[in-house]
């Protein structure tokens, strides 16, 4: 008599249902990532606002090694304490986020830029409605394939 | 007798100065490598524009891998055809450039996005009085050693 299969840990539901968000995100990256040695023309207005949450929107161009993206604050929105291994470069164009950061409290306003190294915890709130320009290197993996929870959902 | 010196190919004074310009392109990168692993917050007021020639100016941050470039052009002035191993990503803030890549000629106007490959060779040319996002990884070391004759003195 064959040997009963031990009960799998993840339902096989759970299991198909990641594997499929696997393959989506894989294929999200693989698909930028064909893209990535070629020329891009891309005028933002060609590009869908992603909604996060009712107070953040963001749009984005994925390069080899750069990632471009607009994002839009309403005032009071919150970015939630958080890291990553991707170096961050933030300019301001319009309003102003303040950012808690290597023990401080730092206003940056329109027409200024924050550059933030690699792995340094941050956390940000709108103070007015703010359009923001992040450069990041490598791309955020999470945002392209929207595994990025900590920015979902929220007010 | 001691062995007169073999004449040098290079003359000691030329040979001297090479090595200040060297040093000098040393000190500028490695001041940006210092920095690069610290928080960095920057007004664009508080960086000189460098005036590359009378049509073009500049001003730049530089963090770890990714050097954000705020430049300026004057309509009708051409950046001459070049390439370079750096990744590049243009945002046209206000007015137009005119680029040729690729095969193709292509206007990129204000709100619109170039993503171009490393070592890919562009020319450009701008259509109206400009303001230009260059982001580019890795930093461009002829950017900040000064090193980038292409650019300097022309009109």
């Amino acid at each position: 008599m064959p040997k009963a299969k031990p009960k799998p840990k993840i339902s096989a539901r759970a299991k198909t249902k990641n594997t499929a968000a696997h393959s989506r995100a894989q294929r999200a990256v693989s698909k930028h990532a064909a893209a990535k040695l070629e020329l891009q023309y891309v005028p933002w207005r060609a590009i869908p606002l992603e909604n996060l949450n009712p107070s953040l929107q963001r749009q984005f161009v994925v390069g080899q090694e750069i990632m471009l993206a607009r994002v839009l604050l309403k005032k009071g929105c919150v970015v939630p304490e958080h890291s990553h291994h991707n170096e961050q470069l933030t300019y301001i164009l319009e309003g102003a986020l303040k950012f808690w950061i290597d023990g401080k409290e730092i206003v940056v306003n329109a027409g200024e830029v924050l550059c933030i190294p690699a792995d340094m915890p941050h956390k940000a709130e709108a103070v007015e409605d703010t359009v923001d320009l992040d450069v990041f290197t490598p791309p955020r993996a999470d945002w392209i394939n929207k595994t990025d929870q900590y920015l979902r959902g929220r007010r």
